[in-house]
């Protein structure tokens, strides 16, 4: 008979999963369930799909489901919910969402690839029609199709996240006037205060309404049952939609009614095979935390790139390789209206977190040379989180004009460094490419670590 | 007395290795003499002074000559040529250009950054007018005024390295007709034969005459002593001017004539600490070479940012402390019209002749995703010269469009990789920054290293 692999989820890490396993094992039965339409799409594209840049859904698409079949021979079985999860029994019991009838499905090894949620607040009035989610596609769908129709004057966007900010920026696109209500805290929290300013000054610029510290006591509606506004402690925002954009959880009920253990988090355990606990089902993507390669600790930062690298593991793994899944830098990039934020590694936020002795430094510089005047060069802001005692580098920000294609590219160098432990005193003294069009003569990341070298021995008393 | 540092050459490596004595040592004398007007500026922006995009040669200025006096306390001599250097007095004679009288300048240490000459050929006819090079501001000063005033049609241009191919650039922008005249042997010749095919295309679409394997018999003039055309052994092509970009020779006579101990290549020998043979005496920037990361060995790879490093090097050691100079991995940007070329560590040309044992691999693939489609994605090619046995990145090379400013970032990506001797399965696995508008889901680096490891293990037999 046949060996199965049986996937639960079909985006980045369970298509992921089920390929790699494929192409180890091209005998086998591979089949995935889906419990919507899509799969393999780009979720970090919604901002874009809803803006109106990408036209259609099937912008969003990686591959299809007919991709998966026919060039990867694998059996994608869309609009199929799974429901329980018999480890002993080795089976999936599944509900076919159309025809609304239970199929079992056994399996030889599994991966659970079931994603997260939108984190949705518990308040009064979050009944009320209109008030969205962005994460999937049929989420971006909903929300576009409710924009083409009834064309809302007004929006009030709950969180200040990355996607928060990109979905701020597609609805001023489309002439929606934005307010962002943000709880007590910090917005983009994973960036330092000053860098956080820089994006803040950028919304105003937009026309963004931040609303910060704000204590959300509910929703308001109309006799139609739709959401009319957002109501604070001590103030009140009409609305003609809510968009909630407060973070997501992790899909781990149906692998807790497994038996399967589950963090405090609410994320799945899995080793750093991508193994459960039990060793026949393996785990992936955003239901499962993410190694930090700074701390060793386990974090929850869900990215559709890892999930991919997980689901890559997982998929070997079951296949009966011997993959272990990288640690994550928590590298970003973000694209916030005329702006690039970028980060990796650590903040000094969370450098003080996990109580390092830290210097920090930054500067500003031209993302090219002078010498290059077309487009005139425009600043980008650098921000180093450095280790007192031994000058390793643990974390870059840096932020700047969104057309400039530097800012994401130059984190990366930041974050390679960070894989290798590098020190700034050798990070200074790399080989960078220059040429007018691209660099300034002195590139942004060796002023950065000049200037963050003068810092460490200052600091030090040499 | 104070203590006295005099340096010879006042561009990257000469300014560096003032500008760190000094802040090393507040109290000393610190002098550089310059045998022209301009110091401190950026030679790799000439093409672009050229072109007229640089309105006038202060645009191509880091920092003149008053602000190394005004603000750093340098003594800068312009117009001053070091005719002798006397290692036992420890003396420069100098002789002023302007009042040609001679001088003589005590030092306690010296550092030599005479930079490089452009080559020129011995060829009939080299004597005559209008046979530019490219290297000074005031090369590129002679030039602009010659187009500005003769507004002359037709050039050639003798070499095709980056140099010569942002010349022609230059040229073509200022509705000048070009000709390349090259000798047997590749254009561009740091990178693989694929990769200059695609440059070579760019130059055929943008009206550029290549002509390859050239037998240059000499240069032919008018009786007024004017070039008027480029004679070979089979065709001869009428020019109005030449401009020479064969690269060029570092200027060690001056060394060589104090009994420093030159190379064979002609660069003055020093060690990593940039010390010549006589402890004294320092030499850095064009004139000198570098070592290369990959092989450890000495080459001769003239760049402003090397220049600049060895400057501060020679500077810090000169004043007492301690450093060491790094290997470069001759990472190289370009512009070539519509086209951003660029390069790190070895290419398979490279490899081949180290004896290396390695693979290659080469993908084409969006520079950022679909789901961004502003401006739509254009190809990036990437090829990794992989070494064979232990999966190591030995070098790699990319070319893609102008407007991404990806291909240059992520060369550096590569070039950090290098430095810390990483394989490609590391390098696949790093966490780099993803979001639609700068990367496609699946970054570059990330699709070209993924398919390195499979040529990687196919190769082996795995």
């Amino acid at each position: 008979m046949k060996e199965i692999f049986l996937v639960i989820g079909g985006v980045a890490a369970g298509m992921s999963a089920a390929s790699r396993f494929r192409r180890n094992k091209p005998e086998a039965d591979v089949t995935v369930i889906q419990n919507r339409e899509y799969v393999s799409y780009g979720s970090c594209g919604l901002p874009y799909f809803v803006s109106g840049l990408v036209k259609n859904v099937q912008g969003l698409v990686v591959y299809d489901a007919a991709f998966f079949q026919q060039k990867r021979n694998i059996n994608v079985l869309k609009w199929h919910a799974a429901i329980k999860i018999d480890p002993s029994a080795k089976v999936v019991l599944a509900r076919d969402l159309r025809g609304n009838k239970e199929i079992k499905l056994s399996y030889d090894k599994l991966a659970i690839c079931t994603g997260a949620s939108p984190t949705r607040p518990e308040l009064p009035g979050n009944e009320l029609k209109n008030i969205f989610a962005i994460r999937s596609a049929e989420d971006g769908i909903a929300l576009r199709n409710f924009l083409d129709k009834e064309a809302p004057g007004k929006a009030a966007i709950i969180g200040a996240g990355p996607v928060g900010l990109e979905m701020a920026e597609a609805l001023c696109a489309r002439g929606i006037e934005v307010t962002m209500v943000k709880r007590p805290g910090s917005i983009l929290k994973m960036f330092d205060d000053d860098m956080v300013a820089m994006a803040e000054e950028e919304l105003e610029r937009k026309g963004v309404n931040l609303v910060k510290n704000a204590l959300i006591q509910g929703f308001a509606g109309d006799n139609k049952g739709n959401v009319r506004a957002v109501v604070l402690a001590d103030a009140s925002y009409e609305v003609d939609f809510v968009l909630l954009a407060t973070g997501a959880n992790p899909n781990s009920r149906l692998a807790q009614e497994a038996g399967l253990k589950v963090n405090a988090n609410g994320t799945i355990a899995v080793n750093e095979r991508m193994q459960t606990c039990t060793p026949d089902v393996f785990a992936a993507g955003d239901c499962v935390g993410q190694k930090h390669l700074m701390t060793g600790k386990e974090v929850y930062f869900p990215r559709g790139t890892t999930a991919n690298k997980q689901g890559r593991v997982a998929g070997e793994n079951a296949s009966g390789g011997k993959a272990a899944s990288p640690a994550i830098a928590a590298t970003l990039v973000s694209k916030v209206f005329s702006l690039t934020i970028a980060r990796t590694g650590l903040s000094s936020r969370e450098a003080e977190a996990e109580s390092y002795d830290f210097v920090t430094s930054t500067i500003s510089h031209p993302d090219h040379a002078f010498t290059y005047p077309d487009p005139e060069p425009e600043d980008i802001t650098t921000k180093l989180v450095m280790e007192r005692k031994t000058g390793k580098l643990l974390g870059a920000q840096m932020i700047g004009s969104h057309k400039n294609m530097g800012v994401a590219k130059r984190i990366d160098v930041f974050a390679t460094a960070l894989y290798n432990g590098m020190t700034v005193a050798a990070v200074n003294e790399l080989d960078l490419s220059y040429s007018p069009p691209y660099s300034p003569f002195y590139d942004n990341i060796l002023v950065a670590t000049e200037v963050g070298l003068k810092k460490l021995s200052r600091r030090t008393g040499e």
